[in-house]
């Protein structure tokens, strides 16, 4: 299936999706005039001032062109070259970002085995050692992704375990949220709660993988983090010119709770896969399905007959583990023939 | 004028405009279904194409989100640390990109001064030196922009003599071309003309300010040069995920000659404009005016008065000097209203 | 103890020693007039004679002021910043340079648990994966530190395997080896047995714990390797300008097979202290004793006691595990002092 | 002459000559027992507190390998990497360390072209510009080398000058002393007049070119600026483990006036050099003789005769120009050999 527009909606990975029409829509709406560029334009003050909304007037936003440059534009700013970041392992900073947070940071990444993506106090602990040792690498951040990149999600008690923690250390917390929607859908709380009220210093908060075209915002929680976050973006190439595209698109997704209608959709059929999954044999579940993601022992040919038909993302080639996406635009119809698929791949 | 649409076409820079129609159609056009993610979609096959078209099968090409990301991931990819580019003082990489070349690539710059933006054998060769010696950054590349940032050309010839030069000593020579199509459209020559038979190494192929919403291409003109050029992409933060949306503004921009257009339309606002400045006295044009680019000095107190109703690029604040740029979609009588303005702002 | 010219032996570090007189003898024997700098001096010229003699006349040798600049020119020579290198846990390069190979290289190390030190086949095998997927940093050196941090030994055939693997998937083989002229006194191979003919592609040839004031050797085992090394070795700002003083001691500590006789002398104190402790109740030795470190459990407050009288290192506090290391200096009568001690503090 | 120990004592540079016997001495006497390593060690304090003494309680001290390390340490402790260096062309940073700031600071140096190798307020002013645009790296450090690298000096007024300078911007004053005895040496003022009264933020105090083997101080003249060094010095692989043996030899240097000593010495055998040269027919003196150095244009003819038996450092070959340079102990009659040997040259 590589190399063609997919004759149908794909479950490899919820960035196979393309614009929500409203998203699209509004990067029309901004395209009747000129405008000032690097974000100096009304549109990224209204998206930015949607997103104070959401989460305190304190909240510093810098709109970035994908997650990875979130990532890095937030470690970035919140720690020097000689600093440490704690991850988990199965972390997008660790395994999918080609090294640019060690490139572009120069800082350590120190990863921690977590068989569900989730840290822990207990986990993270072992690795704040070394604190004014110039041989060790200085513990500056602790990184976690909500959801994780295994579709489980922290609670809010638990990502003020590990605010607290950071913050004992004098360290900091940052959340990858590439899924933050996805996230906030699942979990009966606002974002305020999650990021501010736990103590979160710093946020990546995605859209690309909910219905953009492509953008993301990095925001810091405190505003005396930042102060060099303006710098660090254009000196990561994350500064866009016609910004107003970008913050257009923002602000679409932020309006009328689009973007967690988008994130409920998808949860929602996740979990239709997930409940259809469980009744076929030889299918095994291997983490809650809490999000838009589900991952699936299957066996080898059975993914190879899938492959026929579908993009499937081999998640874990040495265990035969898939990784099942839905999208904001899958239908229940679409799941129900993929169940049917991967029935008869099974069969 | 900051911080707002604006109420007018703006002369202040060419990234004021928006997105061209047919470019923003095309984007729509490849949002009907869900599509591999990264690049390997048929959008981007299509993209790279027509780019393959215009600089010969050889060209390998690399979509990326921004000039600087196109400068970077170019020079990243043709040096290592402890190697050199030399550039014009006036050059893009040298003064508008925050450092991102040294901190990116970790090489040094050697800018040399030159009044028209051009560099010359004759100016570049006093740094070709300190080639094996381990205290010099070592010269690997000499990049020039056409046009350059103070709006002027290289000929095919001068470009053949960078080239020549920097083959001798076993560089490479780079084109940034963040507005290679007013290049092209204002000399009688074709791209394969101009970067191919010249012996270009890397360009840097810009559409964000000709009718894009955001996207660059960068070229190698020989794959040999390029085998790295995928993983310095995605660890410079300048991979896409949704790529078919930036691939399909290249396919709009590269077919029927739109870029060209464009091009040719800003390119003979900027003429137009020029030749109703030189007919105002009290303004002086300091550049001539070959593509889209006037430059011009006047009086602070007509800057302080035009800046009223305009956004204007004070180019030189040491003399007052402002450059005004047309767009792609400029119109006559925009500019006749601008010069009045000007006219009005001296008197 | 901390801060004081220590009243007796350190079981500390083998880098609380000193210089051997037979080496700084040396570096007086150059002192005799002016010599140009930067290694270009026939002191230079006979200690790398001397170190193309022991692992063959394609070896390409660079001395650098330390450990941390050994490690990190091997690396940077050998990768580019997408690509990684797979070490054990244990490490130096990931445990105790404060992140330099991050810094410096820009590259991904990907640690590997590994309880006695070392890595096979079978555990780096599961990192050699994504090749080719620009989202992973590509696996390029595995470096291997022989003897261990843990003092523990790869014989030839273990060094072989992971060089036959490392060569398998297109990558290079670095060896660690600050305490190199230990591990060859242990094992009854020669220098070009143990790395030359294994198929080992870069060494990190230690000194300053082994005798030397400071300096360390980088050899590359082919000069196709470190076409760049000269200017890697300047921009890491490990080149000396009166090379000669480094240079000299490496020829004194060559000459007359010095550093063997010094790592076996230090090699039999340690078994000596390992055999000691052996019969000591409450103490528990956690390694093979294969060099000269030892390693071993005992109680904190033994500990405590021991910190009293002696510079200490605790390698793991969690578990109370202490490391004790020989030096060249080092004397029976001075290890059976120690053991008393050891004896003293657990009565 | 290349490959030799010399025969004849070298004008090619200081960094030709040896170490200074109670330099060696000294590190000799540190030579009797085991220490702590990494400088918590009596003889680091000692030094340290020798520092202390000449430049207040307030300096925090770091002592490096090499000039280099010392350069970019202060840097790379004093700036961000979007910020900027302001130096002169003829700056060993910018011209001499193959991109070492840039790479390990991640720092864009912002050459100004200076006939006498010295920065003025009027010369830097026009770089402090762009101060809060993110577009433009962002002016941090203003970095002068006294004497310079043409053996010009400073007076204190006008160190003072562009100290006041550079803290009316929020910026730092950063003096390369790689040759700070010659400068102290040659003008009446103490090493605290010049730079903690003038309000120099940050010095590299050179040891290696006036007796020292190797070894450079990193002074901080405020400790507010300086709580990360001890990070990026290792981090930098500038952290020697035997401290001792540098410290050792910045004691003696530093005791007695030993520096100032060789300093005055080899400023007065420039001084006759200099005088020398001035009575011999075809030679012009380019540059005043300050310090050490004496620079000459001769014929190339000459230039090639002299280089028979001399090592001749030709400084700018374009206009041939040569850079001679006396040692702690080049001797009057050594002078006055190389006069006749110049005069013959020219014959």
């Amino acid at each position: 299936m590589q190399g063609d527009i997919l004759a149908m909606k794909s479950f490899g990975s919820d960035n196979h999706s393309g614009i929500h029409p409203a998203i699209l829509g509004a990067i029309a709406a901004v395209n009747t005039a000129h405008a000032v560029a690097y974000g100096d334009d009304p549109a990224t003050q209204r998206a930015v001032g949607l997103l104070k909304e959401m989460f305190g007037e304190m909240a510093d936003v810098y709109f970035v062109f994908n997650g990875t440059g979130a990532n890095v534009l937030a470690l970035k700013t919140l720690t020097r070259s000689y600093e440490a970041a704690v991850c988990a392992a199965t972390a997008h900073i660790w395994t999918d970002e080609c090294g640019a947070p060690e490139r572009q940071v120069g800082c350590k990444l120190l990863p921690v085995a977590a068989p569900d993506g989730k840290l822990t106090p207990e986990l993270v602990l072992p690795r704040l050692q070394g604190f004014g040792f110039p041989h060790h690498s200085q513990p500056r951040v602790i990184s976690i992704s909500q959801p994780t990149e295994l579709g489980t999600l922290y609670t809010v008690d638990e990502i003020r375990a590990l605010a607290d923690l950071a913050h004992k250390y004098g360290m900091y917390l940052h959340v990858d949220g590439a899924r933050f929607g996805n996230a906030v859908a699942a979990l009966d709380v606002s974002p305020r709660e999650m990021i501010v009220d736990t103590g979160v210093d710093a946020l990546s908060f995605g859209g690309t993988k909910n219905g953009l075209m492509l953008g993301e915002a990095v925001l810091f929680l405190d505003p005396m983090l930042s102060g060099n976050a303006m710098y660090e973006r254009k000196q990561a190439m994350q500064l866009a010119s016609k910004m107003r595209f970008v913050s257009a698109q923002f602000e679409a997704y932020l309006t009328d709770g689009l973007w967690l209608k988008l994130a409920t959709h998808s949860n929602a059929l996740a979990r239709r896969l997930a409940e259809g999954v469980s009744q076929i044999e030889g299918v095994e579940l291997t983490q809650p399905t809490q999000v838009n993601g589900v991952f699936a022992l299957l066996p080898r040919e059975a993914i190879e007959r899938l492959l026929r038909d579908y993009s499937v993302y081999v998640w874990d080639e040495t265990r035969d583990e898939v990784r099942w996406m839905t999208s904001f635009d899958t239908t229940a119809a679409e799941v129900d023939e993929f169940l049917a698929a991967i029935h008869q791949a099974l069969g």
